[in-house]
């Protein structure tokens, strides 16, 4: 019997907190040895999370250092870039869900997020989106794990940008669709329960939302040239999900699309890319670090819609923080992620 | 003291007659006199709509005509066409809500809804929207309702069109997203709520969807060429509303299209065009007849976002149906729709 | 041509505000000259009440009096008896939807509200509840609008109490269900969109809500003897609506309950008994000021389920001040809130 | 390292289906071996079950007897009888979703059920809830796992009839509220969405619901004496969840409620006794096997509030069986089932 790696996470108390709390249970690898938290210190957990109501471990003070083989950050961004740094200096390996890492480009970071938390770390991470980035990801020892709309709209849009097949002179419009969870825990008037439900409506729209960056790095990245992005959230009253849909133009024919992306994510256990035509729902995977990607042609145009559902808090957070710690330490990559979606 | 103009409603029990029967209550100009059905006839509107539960008054048998001014025919496409051609030949002003008679091109039609009811009649109708169509609809005896999805695209790109400052060489994304009620009362799985209810997906995306004609003639009738569009619905967990976002590539300076938006909507009672980088929300119209429309400049790539909210039973059907009649009997264009929405 | 009686609302910006607004759009005999606030003033009402987006005149600041026939006043409770008090010097006559005037016994109050903010004036209001004082309420100057959830319960079990055909001499349970818009406009946790979609709890039961020494004072009024309640909310992830079911023990047979009920209402124009049997759904008054009441006999038992759903923001709040007015102005009791359910 | 038990589930493709297969996948001592369905026959899991779409096994032909060590049946009552008898003439163990088995007098069955599908069987199952018969299930070979509605109202009550604390001569009030999962897959007019969004309404209550007798045969089975329940669901606009609130009239003291349950749960892994006046939510327990319980004061009158919530598709339906089935194994009665709830 191998052992367990031992799993620490640095603010327990909020969604992502609460969700690496329940992936980490089922995990045959890595077993979670402590909370760390700030506001709820010394509070059961079980006070502090509903979903562990009942259990009595205390939510413990972060010191500067904690005895683990890893540490998950669930901290919002700014808060986390100190704490990132006083763990990377005790020499322990640090998934970080904040934005605080993701960047590699420290003037974009200061144009969108303000003054850096720990200017001595940036650009040390490796970005942590595994369909990408997995053999940079087995020896990081500091992982900036992505945006929940990166995730998705990155999905979506890799194949085709890495193929070489898509138009990339213009700005890619992705029109995204989010669940209201990806707000966080924290009561704010634009999530009250009677303001949301039976609404809609876009929010940082044109540009103004920070995740725009992360998601015009990656392509970039992948398409060896500066790609742009439009990108426009929309807040729908439901609790978890994202589907991100974008808009295509072709280079050559689009008949491929789909198979060129069950290739590009072949040994990808957590994309699955749906038969062309279809449409995924963000319900099927609700739970799961499940990504469904889809294309589908408009004949009348030549162009593709491509669309990607995840759950905002698993494969969009806390599940990719751990396929990618699976990744890191040598676990199959899959491991404690492969269940079906909580459906319905 | 005036006489009041006396409607009926014709496919009284769906949920588009529903509210037919809940704006013409409140009108000051218009009285309803009867309700006619098939599968109900003979039951009490009370218990056949829940709205009215406790109403006694029956929906009636439809024979070929009806004694009123003016009729409003609530019924799905397919079946309203021979009834509408009836009404007319017995010289009713006929308000048909079904997509029969939208479209101006047989080839068109046949291409998406197949061989048309009453071929005789089509071509006859004007098109609905007051805002585009006014002049014309003061002498329509058959007036062409348009869909949900139209009315919401086409009144947030009908300004940018108008006034030639958008390019129309390439073709125009709309990514629209709907409540549950567009797709009728009609029980089927698409609806279940166990598998809609935080869900999120697509239907018919990539320009297989029947309302995309609708949008292209009234946009190329706009810009005296044709437009081409890559229309995109999705199906949102909430019971009423329409959200548009169209994608726009300015041709020249963006940055009147408020302003020109509101010149364009001037005498428009049921369009409120809101400032500049502001999101409509779909509550805030439930129940009303209005339009809430905004633009969205993205300062890094030059494009605007626009954007249109309606409620997909009133502005998107039978507001609308109603504002035409207003239009057509010369009362106020708003009579009976300017209230406020049911918020929240 | 009657003149129009002019009516003022202060407390605009709130939920019960935002009603009173759009209710009194559509009223033949009131109209609104003024609506007043606190921390809104000098704002336009489109910019504090989203329904009226776009609206330009003003919400005014309060000086002590309005210029107005009629005030209906939506404050909070405790804020409300200052004001109505300086309304009532003035010699207005005021429509408080507060608590603050609805109990008779100041010791009750106290123990439930603690100090009363105008004890002068304690005890001077009718308790407007049309169905059981209309007679009062023609020369009220002072009314208490009863809250939400002792509406529906009181007009659940009126008839049965008010015949002496149930058991009183042990509590009445009543177990009500609420939408979310009944906890007002101000955000706070347990309101939070993310943890209340998609959840169910009780709040407050176990004769612990505010609303329960209302519901005893009106049945104990009607039995002519002291009687007691377990009244226990819930919370339900909608925005609108109330269903009280209450849990009769009759007192002799049963079978007469429906009939004996339609008596009781007959001349209540707001409420409509459901057949013996019917369950009523909330929905089904959405946006208007019905009541829906019903009687279910478990021949098991030879006890009767009595229920009543309301629509918590009308005939739970704004609807019923203005049927309170109605009666006190001599209008049809009806005006202004005939209109069907806003349904779907 | 020991074997896993080979498990098959017959009627895989509804949601307790879809629920076994999820919680199964990361059992440690349980491997799902097959699927066995009627209509779905031949297709693959994935177009079945969104929840594993992509997913390529295949749903196989019940012949009457399937290879395994253990069976669940997931199908409607009246086609699980005769399935049941075939299996358990194969010797099989069986752990039987449906209603078939679950009442103990056949009278009874008849009265609410008609004519049983197996009568031959009838009387030989144990009723699946752990926490009262867990002895008996450690040798059954057929076991009834209960309806979502007994197992919440139950659990709420047990303790205190089984301590003879609560009076029982009277009908004992069980008011329920239930997410729309619990009516099935099959799509029906009262689960439309449009029609039950945003809307709340009882059903079959005043003793007409089918869950009535098994909740009386369990506490009657406690009490030793005949107990009577006016049982009364209610549907509310959420997927999953039922929240089970009791009014007990105490005999003696009701302080100890809270402490007695805690000792009659101690030693069941699944149910958790909240502090005293504490309101259990749904949102809690989703996707979880946990019962939460608790218990609340009313001083005024001296009646207690007693409410159990779960997710009626966990405990109330899959997880319960497979706790029946640990216990039935001799495993951890917790065995893959004792993971926190997908909260939020």
């Amino acid at each position: 019997m191998v052992d367990l790696l031992r799993a620490a996470v640095v603010g327990a108390t909020g969604y992502t907190g609460a969700e690496l709390v329940r992936l980490l249970h089922g995990h045959p690898g890595i077993e979670l040895v402590g909370l760390f938290g700030h506001s709820t210190v010394g509070q059961p957990v079980g006070s502090v999370l509903p979903s562990l109501v009942g259990r009595s471990e205390m939510v413990r003070t972060f010191e500067g250092d904690v005895d683990a083989d890893l540490v998950f950050c669930a901290l919002p961004h700014g808060a986390s870039a100190p704490i990132v740094d006083s763990l990377r200096s005790a020499g322990r390996v640090v998934f970080d869900l904040s934005a605080d890492f993701r960047l590699d480009d420290a003037d974009v970071y200061r144009q969108w997020y303000g003054e850096h938390g720990a200017p001595a770390r940036f650009g040390q991470a490796v970005y942590g989106l595994p369909e990408l980035h997995r053999e940079a990801l087995r020896t990081a020892d500091l992982v900036a794990v992505p945006g929940c709309y990166p995730t998705a709209s990155v999905l979506a849009l890799a194949p085709l940008v890495s193929a070489g097949v898509m138009e990339l002179g213009r700005p890619i419009i992705v029109d995204a669709k989010s669940g209201v969870s990806g707000a966080g825990r924290k009561v704010r008037e634009s999530t009250h329960f009677t303001e949301l439900s039976e609404g809609l409506r876009g929010y940082s729209t044109a540009g103004r939302h920070r995740h725009t960056p992360e998601i015009e790095q990656e392509l970039s990245g992948l398409a060896g040239t500066g790609v742009k992005v439009i990108f426009s959230p929309h807040l729908v009253p439901m609790i978890r999900g994202i589907l991100a849909t974008a808009y295509v133009e072709p280079k050559g024919d689009p008949a491929g699309f789909t198979e060129l992306a069950r290739q590009f994510y072949a040994g990808s256990p957590s994309v699955h890319v749906l038969d062309e035509g279809s449409h995924p729902d963000t319900l099927w995977v609700r739970g799961s670090n499940r990504a469904l990607v889809s294309y589908s042609l408009d004949p009348r145009t030549g162009w593709v819609v491509a669309q990607c559902a995840i759950d905002n808090l698993v494969k969009g957070a806390s599940g990719q923080a751990i396929q990618c710690a699976n990744v890191r330490f040598g676990l199959p990559e899959a491991s404690g992620l492969d269940h079906p979606a909580t459906w319905p």
